[in-house]
């Protein structure tokens, strides 16, 4: 039975489902009682956020959704580590791959003066990171931030303009999946200048047209909920693959600056680049495969 | 003098100029005569889109910008070969380090039943890929591919998400470029199957927590105006170093599938795997830094 990734025909974002049933009948979210659906193979197709989860954070377009497992029964309270197999491996399948995940929110509304819950399909979201983390009971989660897909051209080219966004149901547009955003800012150049465009960790450089090409990693990350700083000391100059290894938590690098995870290689550091331990140790705690 | 990239202050999408001396004086496109304004070094923040020129097309959200030279004074037709030289580069540098480009389209509108021709600055878009083509004149041509940038989440990471969107001028959130996009379609997905995740060029393969990690690269490009199918026989498995190389025109394929751009190294294929030609050779002709 193949997974439905994306729209499902004939829903609607904001099409509202008295209950579990109902919202697995549609197809929106299939599990009656599982948050996250999807398989180890096949990745993530769903999550229902119902809003209490100690360590759930919600801002609406970004989403830091906490794994599953390790909670108590019929608590919401973390008692055992959690571990990125299941719904969490599911979900970083999505991540590598690109797949779009809906959305569904359980929440609290008034309909004829009736305080009911209800949950609304809140649209299709990217996983756009995902790390480890001590939550607040003092137990491993893995968490990931889902971000909202908002409009159609960075999922479908765009291919026909003219053609209008469907009324309901899935587009008929050539599904286009984002696989991976490379991020930068202008701080970063300064750090790629310094490198001559060269990978800190094998030196290579990829020539183009009018110059070179190499990537900035931020070591803390960026954004929610890590917050890292847009600062020289906190970037790192990767070429594509590694900064792939660097971001997906394959590679770290220790204090002295060796780079975890690959034999006897040390980070190239320019003299007047002063990387900053405490960003590295908080890398190598919430992504190096091998923490905790 | 540095470049200001990205919005102007107390300049709103929409504004209108009357001319190009106006248009200068606003900061959103300095140059009085030229359509790109840029330079070979620091890239290009802003360009001009008159309409009439006989290779630019624009679909609005999405425009296939036609570069600069080569073009006989007073005329819009090409009369010799363009070169990827001045505004050209400095677009292709746009692209490849995702700097934002500010557009005015000049454009006839009614005002107080008058029929004038003005400026009006149309926002920030993105260049997501440029590539050489034979003009309708037959004369050799740089073409650039710029998308609206529609959501400022993709940009900024959206940290402060209660922040209303400012009325005007620029956001005082941190500036995220987007310095690449890697897509992907589900069809690429068995593609990446057959070679067990490996790169054909390399044989490398990116080990995730998940998985194995590599990406997809649509031969003839996907989209306006390339419009390659999105079928196996159009689709190469490659890692990021490499992906990013045939992207940028740096490596391509001959017939016989070798590697062009790279010494005597034979492109990997599955017995199952019909690469067409025909793919190839459009991307040779209009990719590959050598051709013509």
């Amino acid at each position: 039975m193949k997974r439905t990734f994306g729209e499902i025909y004939g829903i609607l974002e904001g099409d509202v489902f008295k209950n579990r049933i109902e919202l697995s009948l549609s197809k929106v979210h299939k599990p009656t009682q599982a948050g996250i659906s999807g398989s180890e193979n096949e990745g993530a197709d769903s999550i229902v956020i119902s809003g209490g989860y100690e360590d759930d954070e919600d801002y609406e377009d970004t989403i830091i959704y906490t794994g599953q497992g390790g909670r108590s029964d019929n608590s919401k309270f973390q008692v055992a580590d959690q571990t990125l197999t299941r719904g969490n491996k599911a979900l970083a399948i999505s991540c590598e791959k690109g797949f779009p995940v809906r959305v569904t929110r359980g929440l609290r509304t008034i309909i004829n003066d009736t305080d009911i819950f209800v949950y609304r399909y809140d649209g299709l979201y990217r996983v756009d990171k995902y790390w480890k983390d001590r939550g607040k009971s003092g137990f491993i989660i893995w968490r990931f931030r889902l971000t909202k897909i908002i409009n159609e051209i960075d999922l479908h080219y765009n291919p026909i303009l003219k053609e209008p966004k469907p009324i309901y149901g899935k587009s008929q547009r050539k599904e286009i999946l984002i696989q991976r955003i490379v991020r930068d800012t202008y701080v970063s150049q300064q750090v790629k200048n310094l490198y001559d465009h060269k990978c800190q960790i094998c030196g290579t450089t990829i020539e183009t047209q009018t110059g070179f090409y190499v990537e900035a990693a931020h070591i803390q990350a960026l954004g929610k909920p890590h917050n890292g700083p847009d600062i020289v000391e906190n970037i790192l100059c990767l070429c594509p693959n590694h900064h792939v290894m660097f971001d997906y938590g394959m590679i770290s690098i220790s204090n002295d600056f060796q780079i975890l995870g690959l034999k006897n290689t040390v980070l190239s550091i320019h003299k007047n680049h002063n990387i900053n331990v405490d960003f590295i140790k908080y890398h190598r705690e919430h992504f190096y495969k091998e923490t905790f």
